[in-house]
């Protein structure tokens, strides 16, 4: 064997594991761009739907084009009866992330990708149906009800709000759940999209990439951070109250969900705008205590760690004035980032070599087999 | 962000990603280590759960804690009403991999690990579980019928074998398949668990870690060659023809399944012990074809490209001459895989950072949007 070579950092920090052509995260100048435009102009001028398409396909779709995939996607939301069953087969106490896990995973046996070829088709599969298989399950397993998730709502985001909620949502929840999916679509070589492609370097297949990737989503250092950051802020009765539990918790060194990361420094590009939209749900709503308390919170770790809200920070009010459940928080996220694995996982499969690091050995010498009777 | 470091060979090949206590893969006079012992001496010597518990706890079993730990096991045979019903509703021609990791996916649902306390049970469940889902599907898939999976046999792979043909095997039967599950059991940072290690690290749970290295694990590059080179070999009607067929393939550049390794670089310590088993079991049948092409694609490799067989390769003559189906190859692979993989979880839990590397950027540079009606 070679000489292996001793990284740095761990967590493989800063070190760099393969090409990307699908976004650069942190990068002078541009905090997050997909394939070269900046996040925030996204956000601002495209549907969830279009930033989907130039992620898979690598530009900006045209009209027809746009609406062709659209339409595409809308005839893909029903469920088949053999995971509608396994749905029903799962308790309301489950996780919704292993729920989604193994919605993805089920799919994978009735609509199994057989060659790459069809690697887009099993994406927009997935695509169409993460938001009927998360409802079907939240709505049998809480409210007893079969619903039906073909519906003609024009946007997934909409399909998703629809579904939950039994209503179409009104143009305010529609926008910013089309705003969120963007900015949840797609970061580079980030925990769970690696590990999409870690898989798909194996020459697997589409659904167990996904699958994978969801596992490490759930993780309260990835994906999971929103729900925590929600389960924290609701605690909290006021921006004072909220002050003196964060210096509380910053002294017993505790970790601070929805702040920090891996790559961005000092500021997430993503948060800028969804506390934008956080603020309007609130003046919306009418509140006074969940907004305040979050701005509270951001002041407080700026001026005591110089530390950031990352993109799950705002989430967590915003999703919550929308009056969406904070364990479907996560599913949310998968739903949008979807996109960025499977374009990850197409990037992988056409130039690929299998992902297999070393590791450095801290056990124990070589040692020979005492017999079981002598040992003790 | 601090500047990337740029590593020199793709598939991180050679690069150290993190630390273990649990084995060592192509070092110096020692071909494969599980926690110091040469996976040869394991062989020779132990039992597949002597050697699970040696990977988990990181000494051999005296005898009461060997028989204590099979005692524990065998308590865990019976699977949940509601995960045979997932697995009744799987069609008969899934592949058996998505199989696997829909059940580890569902019985997430079903017996959350709610903290890490509970790393050991959850693991110890998938352990003694496994046999059983895979049996349970086939067996109802292909038979229509609903098996008992609870059985008194003495291992892991007497169980696996009991389920599957509905009589406990013979002694040859049972040895081989105990070498084999040891074989299997650990390999360092192979792709399926590094796929496992960096789910861990961003906290997420053991079944969400387990799921995803089966999807690794189901690729043809990894664990998934032992059933493509099954394929290959029962094509060959005799080892000359074996020869003319390899020849014909290398000189299309073909890559050929069971052969080559991205860590050793002569020898895969592992095959000459299935290979003697292999052997055993040819005399064992009266086999007069299939043990002598395998032989001679193994001659044939090494003269021609000086590539030698990997773990796969004579896996896959043993398990045929079993009477096992080729498409239940892979997941007896998970079935002693799972070790590795959860004492790797928990290893990547003791000292943890999140698995966040970087990429090279090759998109284009940073560009406006255009309004939608603008383009084409
Ligand atoms: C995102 C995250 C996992 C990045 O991890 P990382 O790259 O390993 O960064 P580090 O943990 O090395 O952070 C550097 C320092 O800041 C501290 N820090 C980072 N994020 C923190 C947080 N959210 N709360 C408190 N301290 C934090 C670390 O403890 C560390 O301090 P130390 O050097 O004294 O040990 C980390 O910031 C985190 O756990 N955040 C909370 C979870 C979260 O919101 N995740 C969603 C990310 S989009
Ligand atoms: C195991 C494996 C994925 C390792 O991959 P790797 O570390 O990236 O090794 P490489 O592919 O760089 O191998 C080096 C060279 O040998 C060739 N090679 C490796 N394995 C080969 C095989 N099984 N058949 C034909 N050629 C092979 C490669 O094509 C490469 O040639 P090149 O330099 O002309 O491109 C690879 O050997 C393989 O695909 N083997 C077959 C699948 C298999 O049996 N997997 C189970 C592993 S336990």
């Amino acid at each position: 064997m070679a000489e292996a070579k001793v990284l740095s950092g761990a967590g493989l920090r800063g070190q760099v594991a393969g090409k990307t052509a699908l976004s650069t995260v942190g990068k002078e100048g541009a905090g997050l761009t997909y394939r070269g435009y900046d996040v925030r102009d996204l956000a601002e001028h495209c549907e969830f739907e279009e930033v989907a398409y130039l992620i898979f396909f690598g530009e900006l779709p045209t009209a027809a084009q746009l609406a062709a995939y659209k339409a595409k996607l809308k005839t893909l939301r029903g469920l088949p009866q053999a995971l509608k069953t396994v749905l029903e087969n799962i308790p309301k106490e489950a996780h919704p992330m292993d729920v989604m896990r193994t919605g993805a995973s089920m799919l994978g046996n009735l609509e199994t990708e057989l060659s790459f070829a069809e690697q887009q088709d099993a994406t927009d599969r997935l695509l169409a149906a993460f938001p009927s298989i998360i409802t079907y399950w939240y709505r049998f397993s809480h409210d007893g009800v079969r619903i039906e998730t073909e519906t003609d709502d024009d946007s997934i985001g909409s399909h998703f709000l629809h579904l939950l909620k039994g209503e179409k949502p009104n143009a305010l929840h529609a926008q910013t759940m089309n705003v969120s999916l963007i900015l949840y679509a797609e970061h580079e070589f980030n925990a769970s999209t690696f590990t999409a492609r870690v898989c798909a370097s194996t020459l697997s297949d589409m659904h167990s990439c996904v699958t994978a990737a969801i596992g490490s989503l759930r993780g309260p250092l990835h994906g999971g951070a929103n729900e925590a950051a929600m389960d924290m802020i609701e605690k909290f009765t006021s921006p004072d109250h909220a002050e003196q539990e964060m210096l509380a918790m910053l002294a017993r060194k505790d970790k601070i969900m929805g702040f920090g990361h891996a790559i961005y420094k000092d500021n997430d590009p993503r948060n800028g705008i969804i506390k934008q939209w956080s603020e309007k749900l609130a003046a919306d709503v009418g509140d006074t205590v969940l907004y305040p308390v979050s701005v509270r919170c951001e002041e407080v770790m700026w001026r005591e760690k110089k530390l950031f809200c990352n993109a799950d920070f705002f989430h967590a009010s915003a999703y919550h004035f929308m009056g969406i459940p904070t364990k479907l928080f996560t599913p949310i996220f998968v739903i949008s980032r979807l996109t960025g694995w499977a374009a990850h996982v197409m990037e992988q499969r056409a130039d690929n070599r299998i992902i297999r690091p070393s590791a450095e050995y801290t056990g124990p010498e070589l040692r020979k087999v005492t017999p079981i009777a002598a040992r003790g």
